[in-house]
């Protein structure tokens, strides 16, 4: 609590000391935990032969080629590389809500080889004649995009997760070529060299990947709907999104409330900044905060009852999903008339976007908090994170995949 | 169709000669209909005596006291006269969906006698020692509020239909001051100055009456959503507030899309200056207008499939709300996060943009369509407003009520 707080004399003063606590939680993975070194940026110039462009480059990592089942070790090929191109060898992949809906059909069937991933850091071993943003040895992130049109509305805004005529994501379908592409679940990945992003010097690499979606999926709503110091926010959900978001709306000066159905992550919300952390649903403080927020974001990965939460929204407030993609239950008319209110949803960032918040992060020292994980513990991290057990997003380290 | 759609050689042009049209259609009362001089402006300085603050305002009118059942003549007293209040002599009342709504009980049961009617054009026949706003005689309008408490965050700002102590809306339950309050289904009102607005000279009064709900409504949404000229918007749903919806978004120079259900209302759509009319479902037509839109405004008084129009939207697009108050049906995540678009509501006007509102309609002769019918006609009026038989808002000539 600040002294502000504490003592009943102005305005809640978030104590910005707290975001600088360091990544880390119980590691599983016991020889990541107790390196320092690994998480250190060491850009090493190791150009590597054997890509050439128009050839496949040759892939080891985990997929699954049926709704539902583990993810479990599998070669495949990359399509063949291109001038524009750059390749990367892996070195840690976050993982995502996404990667486990996909995987396990939430969104529809899966159709072919997947191989999730879309929160990547690794490093450049070959890039294509074309290439002017990265040299090999470079570290770099991928994180949900790898290709748009380039040339449409939305695009030449920076806005390539809107492009008119299909973005193609990390991993799925490749929607301007055809065939698949696959993310970062992989010891190598292929990708234009536009949707690489250059990872700010001395940035801890293990907690620099879930930036990649985690974390530009909650900053650019906190743009694009101009949040600004004292403002009342909330943040529903404090998972891998949430805990990003309630860092950012702390750094921007806002004030925080935390809506979260895990008792025991009250504790952490208040320590990364949060004025308070409401266990939802609890219906005596849902009507204390009757039409108290100008922003909420919701980080909920799955159908939730939004009529709960709009009623909490001054008039003109906006509630934004960046989560669930499904059904959303239970919107009325009245609470958004009557309020003249907003329900809203955000996808990711656009390039020039995540780039900035690469650099934000590493100028304002804004980490995820991440436990480290092997490859052969996917499966049961991602029953970990359906059952609401991280603190507060698993990376793996790519290191730890046998070849 | 203007010369350049007609031609392909630019922008969409509207014909503003079209706004012109004379509300009108085939009137249910032949002696309005036929009368020239009803709906003009005519200020008659006639001081009534019988009204003094602190006693009852006596009044007939047509009511009812059971969800469902038809509206009967009803005696009644308003509440006692406050030294700001003026006592009005109703001359028009315009038939609201709402109305309906609230006497079937669609949203919520009948408690005590409703009077409907908050579209009310009418003559200022005593004024409480504090009005400073009118004087007897004066032409004055009353929409959809009554009173608030003037002096939250919301009403200081002229958002006295947010005010946060809770708005006292026309007919139904005095939110301030306890009891009831009653509608302009009557040959008397009474109202907190503040809550009443001068009827431009000139204006027709017959329309000039569904202006203080459909027309402010549809007004307000593309004032605070900043329409501009050549945005692509759509209107859905072409009834009493669709078609004055359209009438405004012409009158901005915007590009409007009208879906309708009702095939017969398309010519009248374009004929109002729409680009085209789409009788609505029709999937070959929505698949063509995917990502076309800035702006929907749905107009629609009961639940619709939302999720229909959304994929409708630009990235960064609204759809607002001005007519369904419950259950919205089908809301999803996936068009809301992939299109950064918002679903959103609206609730009429403040007083001041209402005023706005009628001064705007004056000079720029925008007038609704109307069908003037006599009071021994609401009920049927009601049955056909539901199955979408008027063209485009019943106004009762409440000098048609006996005594």
């Amino acid at each position: 609590m600040c002294e502000n707080c504490k003592n009943g004399t102005g305005p809640h003063v978030p104590d910005l000391s707290r975001r600088t606590i360091l990544s880390g939680g119980a590691a599983l993975l016991g020889a990541v935990a107790a390196g320092t070194s690994l998480g250190a940026q060491k850009a090493v110039a190791q150009p590597q032969s054997g890509f050439a462009v128009g050839s496949p480059i040759k892939a080891h990592g985990y997929g699954l080629t049926k709704a539902g089942e583990p993810l479990k070790p599998v070669d495949f090929s990359h399509r063949p590389m291109r001038a524009d191109d750059i390749v990367i060898d892996v070195m840690y992949a976050g993982i995502c809500h996404s990667d486990i809906h996909t995987g396990r059909g939430d969104w529809g069937p899966v159709a072919g080889l997947i191989v999730p991933g879309h929160e990547i850091v690794g490093r450049v071993v070959a890039t294509g004649p074309q290439v002017s943003k990265f040299k090999v040895g470079d570290i770099t992130g991928v994180g949900t995009m790898v290709d748009s049109c380039g040339s449409c509305a939305n695009c030449v805004r920076g806005l390539e997760q809107y492009c008119l005529n299909g973005t193609t994501w990390t991993y799925g379908p490749d929607r301007r070529n055809g065939g698949q592409v696959y993310g970062g679940y992989a010891d190598r990945l292929v990708v234009r060299e536009h949707f690489g992003y250059h990872i700010p010097e001395g940035m801890d690499l293990r907690s620099a990947a879930p930036l990649l979606c985690a974390g530009i999926t909650t900053f650019s709503p906190l743009n694009h709907w101009d949040i600004e110091p004292g403002m009342k926010t909330a943040v529903v959900g404090l998972g891998g999104l949430g805990h990003m978001a309630l860092k950012f709306l702390v750094e921007r000066g806002a004030d925080v409330t935390v809506f979260t159905t895990t008792p025991a992550k009250t504790a952490d919300a208040t320590r990364m900044g949060a004025r308070q952390a409401v266990v939802w649903p609890d219906e005596k403080a849902f009507a204390k905060l009757s039409g108290h927020f100008d922003f909420i974001i919701v980080a909920v990965p799955h159908s939730y009852k939004v009529d709960m939460f709009v009623p909490l929204l001054k008039v003109d407030g906006s509630l934004v999903n960046v989560g669930v993609l499904g059904q959303i239950e239970g919107i009325k008319g009245f609470p958004l008339v009557l309020g003249r209110r907003s329900i809203a949803g955000s996808n990711v960032g656009g390039v020039p976007e995540t780039q900035q918040l690469l650099n934000y992060c590493a100028a304002k020292n804004i980490r995820p908090e991440v436990e480290v994980i092997a490859i052969d513990q996917v499966n049961a991290a991602w029953d970990r994170v359906v059952a609401k057990d991280v603190r507060y997003r698993f990376v793996i380290d790519m290191s730890t995949l046998k070849s």
